[in-house]
């Protein structure tokens, strides 16, 4: 079967494919779409997978991912892509100077929709902290700052380490969506 | 003649009372209302000041307002609110840290509606810095930081001086208001 992802991002591409083929095959949609401001990643991904599907009359597949530090009650969470576009990586650590607490989770949402049905959706978390200094150039966003907790024993950033695969919060939702993948069209 | 304006904030309601009585009289409706998210305070006052003359079935005015730092490319502009929300004046002053320039322009939008009209905007902007640590308990949000370019030959915060109609950027759109409201019902 194959599986059409929308998507402006390459790396993002890249980890879908190495969760779902050669089982699922990627059709890699590069193209530009609207996203609504909503309070959760999950609406976002809903009303654009909805939004998509009915204007490309086909099934897709959208995903929306943020990260949540502790120290500041989940800032910047769905604000994620507009925060980080404006602050940088130097404006977080600015942010984090002197704070305790550099507890961060990840949080990736994937929605999957057919033209006129509703989404389906399928999360993924990953818990971390946030490194001292910006480490590695692998990956985009803020993921030369994240450093994550499982399966991390040299406390890499995901900078330093990322390859699709490694990144956990994202592979845990693709993995969910396989799996209703699979199970309806076994 | 008598204005409704919506808000949940007292000080809001004072600043309209200073700069419009007694020739308009303010009905303050303390009431919450729904906020589009979108890219510009103008959208987000302009779509809730619609939808609240239909709700109420009257004229309504509603503010949104922001404040934009040159050093983040305007961040957090529409996002003030929920962004102050979560980092507070002391994610703001680590935002700053270190940070030559600390200018920034605060801008306020009115959105006056009729029943089944469309909406009249009506903006006002003042210019000054973000100071090196909080100073005075007036006013509301990042208010003890903001340090006002005009006006202000002791270098105050808002936060030591507000008071109605020292509030510049606002009072700025509130008098355009005026005159709009003033030259249809002279």
């Amino acid at each position: 079967m194959e599986l059409n992802l929308v998507t402006r991002n390459k790396n993002k591409a890249e980890e879908f494919k190495h969760y779902l083929e050669p089982d699922i095959t990627i059709n890699h949609i590069d193209i530009e779409y609207r996203e609504i401001r909503a309070e959760t990643n999950e609406t976002v991904a809903k009303e654009a997978a909805r939004e998509l599907a009915n204007q490309l009359k086909k099934p897709v597949v959208v995903e929306d991912s943020g990260f949540f530090m502790d120290a500041y009650d989940g800032f910047p969470g769905v604000y994620t892509k507009t925060v980080f576009t404006k602050l940088g990586c130097r404006g977080l650590l600015k942010l984090l100077q002197g704070v305790e607490n550099r507890t961060v989770k990840y949080k990736s949402v994937i929605a999957y929709c057919e033209p006129g049905d509703i989404p389906h959706l399928f999360a993924g978390e990953e818990e971390g902290t946030m490194a001292e200094e910006e480490r590695g150039t692998l990956g985009w966003g803020e993921d030369s700052l994240f450093i994550p907790k499982e399966n991390n024993p040299e406390q890499k950033t995901y900078g330093e380490m990322r390859q699709p695969g490694e990144n956990l919060f994202r592979g845990r939702a693709i993995k969910r969506l396989r799996e209703y993948l699979l199970s309806r069209n076994p």
